[in-house]
C-alpha cells in the first residue's frame, strides 16, 4: 500500500469544510490484474439539483527536486485514473489536489499552463494552514 | 543531466538499421524557464513525398517493482513532452520506446490496451538483442 500524502489530512478537512462526505479513503479501482488506488471518494448533494456530485481526489505535495518530474508523474497518474474512472465510474469527477504555493510555482509557470490548456487535468487547491480549499480549476 | 537509458544505443542501432539518421541526443527544448530533454531526435527522408519525416523518441525500461508506476509516470512525460513539441515544433512525432517484453507485458493488458486507444501514446517496439524494430503503434 502506498504511504499517505503529508496532505492527506489537510485535504480531507477542508472537503469536509467545503460541504463534502468522505466516502473512500483510498478509493480503489481493479483493472483486468493491477490495482490503483485514488487517495479519496468524496460526495455533495448538490440541492438545487437534487443529485449527488462524485468525485475523486488524488493528493500530490510536489516536494521532488524537480517540479517539471513531479509534474510529469502526477499528469501521468491523472490520466490513467481519469482513464479508468471513464469506464468504471462516469459520474465521478478526478481531480488533482495541490497546495497554493505549488499553484504559483509550476502551476503558473507556462509549462503548467500549457498543461492546464491542453489537458483535462482538473485542480483543488488548498491553503494547507487554513485547511480550506480556494480555488477549484475548471 | 538525466542518466541515459540502458537501451540507449540499442535504439539508436535499431532506428539507423531503419533508416533513420540521429539529429539529436539529446532532443532539448525550452519551455518558459523550464528545460526538457527528450531523448532522441531523428530524421528520415520519405522518397515517395520528398519530406523529411521527423520524430522525436523517449526510451524507456520499465525496470522498477511497479510496471503500473512505470506507466504512469512515462504517459505523464509523454504527455507533457508532446505538448510542448505541439506548439515549439509542430511537425515532429513523438514516441516512447519500449522493448518487445514491455509491450506483452503491461501494454497488453487491459489497461496498457486502454491508454493505447484513449490516448495519444505512440510505441516503438524494439528487439533489445537483434536491436531491430519490431512494430510502431500506430
Amino acid at each position: 500500500m502506498a504511504a499517505k500524502d503529508i496532505y492527506h489530512d489537510t485535504v480531507i478537512t477542508a472537503l469536509e469544510k467545503d460541504g463534502w462526505t468522505i466516502t473512500d479513503d483510498p478509493l480503489t479501482l481493479k483493472i483486468g490484474r493491477r490495482t490503483a488506488m485514488i487517495d479519496l471518494g468524496a460526495e455533495k448533494l448538490i440541492a438545487a439539483q437534487r443529485e449527488q456530485q462524485k468525485i475523486a481526489v488524488e493528493i500530490k505535495s510536489f516536494l521532488s527536486p524537480s517540479p517539471l518530474k513531479d509534474l510529469e508523474n502526477a499528469l501521468g497518474q491523472f490520466i490513467v485514473y481519469a482513464r479508468v474512472l471513464d469506464r468504471q465510474d462516469p459520474d465521478r469527477l478526478l481531480y488533482l489536489a495541490i497546495k497554493n504555493s505549488v499553484f504559483k510555482n509550476i502551476f503558473s509557470e507556462e509549462i503548467g499552463q500549457l498543461l492546464l490548456e491542453t489537458t483535462e487535468l482538473r485542480l483543488i487547491i488548498f491553503d494547507a494552514k487554513m485547511e480550506e480549499i480556494i480555488q477549484w480549476i475548471p
